[in-house]
């Protein structure tokens, strides 16, 4: 059973339900947030809310506060680094479906927001929510020294920019048939997908305080994860999308398998050091590699 | 003579000459941060370069440094601000160009970004613009407080941001027959073009010490010869573009040039408490108003 995973205290954690309760809170401090864009122009403003508030998995945010936990930051100081991490996956969703990349009409279970605001709205719609977490990490995160917050807004910058995530659609984009090697594939996924959970756990963990031992552990944690979950990903489409670049296209399906347990494996080892603290992490790495859909 | 004014001494400013040598430091400056691209994917790499390095006016750099140097403020501190300004200014031009926007495709005398490297790869590019002054900011700047570093990026993000820049670009996109009035018009133009020539002259006084008041009055500068230079760029494209929203559509010509000549003495007597400190923005409002394209 994919969402009841072993505590280390040998009880269960029902990582489903604990999820569930994450995104309806987090949910909740998104909708009253939503308030910042009131006094933009229409259709702008609905533009920037809508595909916010699409019902999402909320993954990132929800890794965010969790290492926030684990680094004993308060949560009203990690929310606003939630919502960040949020609003930069949704720009990246909104830019990636637009008919001059992805070209995707549907997100989500809704049309995208090309399709019900126009490409222009969508374009600006895509950029203020790349935009809008420096203005929420750059206003006083309560508590927190202001080199730390400092470090957080340098770490996101260099993580979504164009030596991080953005090369990593570049590359996504721009692929050539030379370009197909694991290099190059692992390399675009970890700029795609994985540097982006790298961060929220960083960035969430940054606001509380945790020695750089646990911080590279963490980053650890996020990589295996967002490898292992890109592999998974790649296995549910494949092999329908049998010419794209994917692991599976690379490897075979059996040996793309067992890289992404072995990514797994490598990802719970990572926590070791935070014993029993860190028992949902580890369920929720175990979910996600098992999902189905 | 509109390239030589009167300084407060008597002497005269040549102030094209004054640009050029400016331009022309910023722009060494630039090509040698154009290295912070080296590592990207290409065609991302040339894209992101490309419209950074066409020949501009630099007027947001330029801005940025004599507010700087009116503050007392390092160049070494300033010269990441300018370029952060540039970047922004670069990505907004990107952007708007595009097919779905005004679609142009010659831009500063060169075909535009998405004319040589595609859509996609100039969506990319501009959101690279777009977050890359954010990593250059959070960047220690040399002997500046953390604290004033996160209200510099705190002014540029709600300056860029859906709240700003982004509202100004949604309400010219977006505009109904009914918004054809005064408050639209320059609340639009304000948005679109006055915050960044507002925030140049505040960043780079930010990034040195200047009182609350001297703040106030750079402010109240820029938000006078951006407008003067508004109106003076629907005057160049008037009667032509006689159907659009602009100053004389709305005003009749002369009310029009009336206006800017009202906005421009506003922006000179903003800059009376710095007396001849302050003659080479005096020389530059005076320049910016007599421009003839």
């Amino acid at each position: 059973m994919p969402g009841v995973c072993a505590s280390s205290k040998g009880g269960t954690i029902n990582i489903s339900t604990l999820l569930a309760a994450e995104r309806e809170a987090f949910n909740v401090y998104l909708a009253d947030r939503l308030h910042r864009f009131d006094e933009l122009s229409e259709p702008f403003r609905q533009a920037c809310c809508y595909s916010l508030a699409l019902d999402g998995k909320r993954i990132r945010p929800i890794l965010a506060l969790w290492a926030g936990d684990l680094a004993g930051a308060p949560r009203e100081r990690v929310l606003p680094i939630a919502l960040a991490l949020e609003c930069i996956h949704t720009a990246s969703l909104i830019h990636d479906d637009l008919p001059a990349m992805d070209d995707d009409v549907e997100r989500r279970g809704k049309p995208t927001n090309h399709v019900v605001f126009g490409e222009a709205n969508a374009i600006l719609a895509g950029d203020a929510l790349i935009v809008e977490p420096f203005a929420l990490l750059a206003d006083p995160l309560p508590g927190l020294d202001p080199r730390q917050q400092l470090r957080i807004l340098k770490e996101l910058a260099e993580t979504i920019g164009p030596r991080g995530l953005l090369d990593g659609q570049a590359m996504d984009l721009n692929v050539r048939p030379e370009d197909y090697h694991q290099t190059y594939l692992e390399t675009m996924h970890h700029k795609k997908t994985g540097l982006l959970i790298r961060c929220s756990l960083l960035l969430g963990a940054l606001a509380g305080d945790l020695e750089e031992d646990g911080l590279v552990g963490l980053a650890r944690y996020g990589e295996g994860i967002g490898l292992a979950f890109q592999i998974r990903d790649d296995l549910l489409d494949w092999p329908e999308e049998g010419d794209k670049l994917t692991f599976p296209a690379l490897y075979g399906p059996d040996r793309a398998k067992a890289l992404a347990e072995h990514c797994l494996e490598d990802a719970l080892a990572a926590l070791d050091r935070f014993g029993e603290r860190a028992s949902r992490l580890k369920a929720l790495a175990h979910y996600l590699n098992a999902r189905t859909h």
